[in-house]
């Protein structure tokens, strides 16, 4: 049976802010034969993942800087952008998966996917797994959750009792950041770009406190009032400004965690101007970190993690759109702080 | 006995780089009797170190981002200046010393220091110190050595056949840091500000490669030509740009040992400007440092050091002024590279 897959590209590399205008809905033809090449899996893509860092694979090579890294993988004009997401398996010629398994991994902003399962990460769902929403799975049990928890605990390294800042508080892996450091024993402050954010971290999810960064005139006196005993671990989303004003209000032996910089993934003339001697004469750590080195951890931390939502102890925000057709809207609104949580696209109404 | 006591002191706070004008040379008057006061001890200084580090101290409360360090004692202007020195015990109140006993440790920039030796940290000279020459003591074997020591080793943590880059290369502590890493088993490559310095790095101590730094248009292309394999440790004495430059040439998993920042000390809005996004992508740590976190490592490091200028397998440059009129000089000259190597005053002809 051949059916039309309609997918997500891009019209040509992205400069600047992303605008729905850079992205087009294109389609193919596939044919789902009940038994595909071997080794090849066919998904129907129920959730996909709407995640900031794909900017980068947007830019094309003129970001020099990048061509240093071997983690971004460019997509050109035309080409699918794979993305994370919850699948179903409509065809399988490898032995692993059989019609109808539910996976989460690696996919693409597409109706369907044809993988190599071999070359893309898969994780078949497991009744364990089932008695969650399926959202879940690209959310808190995903890379966002693993993003949070690698880089609080194999990062930040908390102490009990020790004062953690986080931005992008109401984000994907902010705001999850900030619950693990709470039940941990951490006093936690976040920040985000509206009230009701705000109103959300301090009611929903537990923070101590948190701000609004748009009514601060001063960052610095800000991050003074909130943090009166200074900032032992900073949870960095946002990069630039925020970044300055935490180092001086850091504490000896500070740790920041640089997890992403969404301020400066759209204007490469926005950059961080840390006061270096700070970072000597307090002995701060600034450490970058990418969720993918700390895979081997997944186990505990999906463990500890499903734990946590089963005891109400760990609180999910999402930002579900639906259609296919959202997919560009979702990505942009990321830059504008559109979301709240974790965004994603539902692709397919069960 | 009462004598005359000269003390070198600032005239008023320092702004900005430090002018020979800025200093004043005083004098009071002590008495050296034969049994001062209870835990006094009364040190006839022979060698003062000069650091770049102690503008922090003349810059007065102004500096708000140092004032949340407890690392900084002011001085104020007429005050003694505390420093590192070699001197001999002329009378003690204190058990643990006797006359004629040489200490290392902290004194003042001044003939004579009367110190309450339990407030500060002295070391008596052992028989195993005396096959070297007095003024190690404050080098190779005193904080500049254990800097450059600990850093390497504690904080950058280097592997066999890693890459490193030191900046200020032949000053005090980068010429130590430079000759560990060979030694240990590092591709070495220092930069520095003069081509006697560059040929004394690559001729004398043994460095892989250095530069002039004053010679390159783009430092980012040096470091590209020196690195092509890319850095995997910076140990970084200036900050500012060159720090820039290193990190857009680094390897993933980099380290940057941030010692001291010379280009900032004087100039607040010479800032660096990372590329946070190279932070993140390429999980390079940016750690601050000081020396006295690694005080219990004194013994190993001394050991191993004494080992290696005994083998005659680390050298050492030193830069000695005499007389303690010439204080004010060996300061400033630090702000423009007029040393070569560890900076310090001889401050009495034996």
């Amino acid at each position: 049976m051949e059916v039309i897959n309609r997918y997500v590209t891009i019209k040509t590399y992205i400069k600047g802010t992303p605008k729905e205008s850079d992205f087009e809905i294109k389609s193919s033809t596939i044919v789902l034969s009940a038994e595909p090449l071997s080794n090849d899996v066919v998904l129907k893509n129920l959730y996909v993942s709407i995640d900031p860092y794909q900017i980068h694979r947007f830019k094309g090579h003129t970001s020099s800087d990048q061509k240093t890294s071997n983690s971004v993988v460019t997509i050109a004009p035309g080409e699918v952008i794979s993305a994370y997401g919850v699948a179903k398996v409509v065809a399988s010629g490898n032995p692993m998966y059989t019609r109808d398994d539910l996976v989460v991994g690696t996919t693409i902003w597409a109706d369907y996917g044809v993988l190599k399962a071999s070359e893309y990460m898969l994780r078949k769902l497991h009744p364990k797994d089932m008695g969650f929403p399926l959202s879940h799975q690209i959310g808190v049990f995903g890379f966002s959750g693993l993003t949070a928890y690698a880089g609080l605990f194999k990062v930040g390294k908390p102490k009990k009792g020790e004062k953690v800042f986080v931005s992008a508080a109401s984000g994907s892996v902010g705001h999850l950041v900030g619950q693990y450091a709470k039940q941990f024993g951490c006093y936690v402050v976040g920040c985000a770009g509206s009230n009701e954010k705000v109103a959300l971290l301090k009611e929903k999810l537990g923070f101590d406190d948190a701000f609004n960064y748009k009514d601060q005139p001063n960052l610095n006196s800000a991050l003074k009032k909130y943090f009166p005993d200074g900032i032992d671990i900073y949870f960095d989303n946002v990069g630039a400004h925020m970044l300055e004003a935490t180092l001086a209000n850091m504490n000896s032996f500070g740790r920041v965690v640089s997890c992403g910089m969404i301020s400066e993934y759209t204007d490469t003339n926005k950059r961080v101007e840390p006061n270096m001697l700070d970072i000597v004469y307090k002995r701060i750590m600034i450490q970058g970190f990418m969720t993918t080195d700390y895979l081997t951890i997944f186990p505990d931390f999906l463990s500890a993690t499903m734990n946590h939502i089963r005891l109400g102890s760990l609180k999910t925000l999402k930002d579900i759109s639906t259609g296919l057709e959202s997919i560009p809207q979702a990505f942009v609104g990321l830059f504008h702080g559109a979301n709240v949580g974790k965004k994603m696209v539902k692709l397919v109404d069960e």
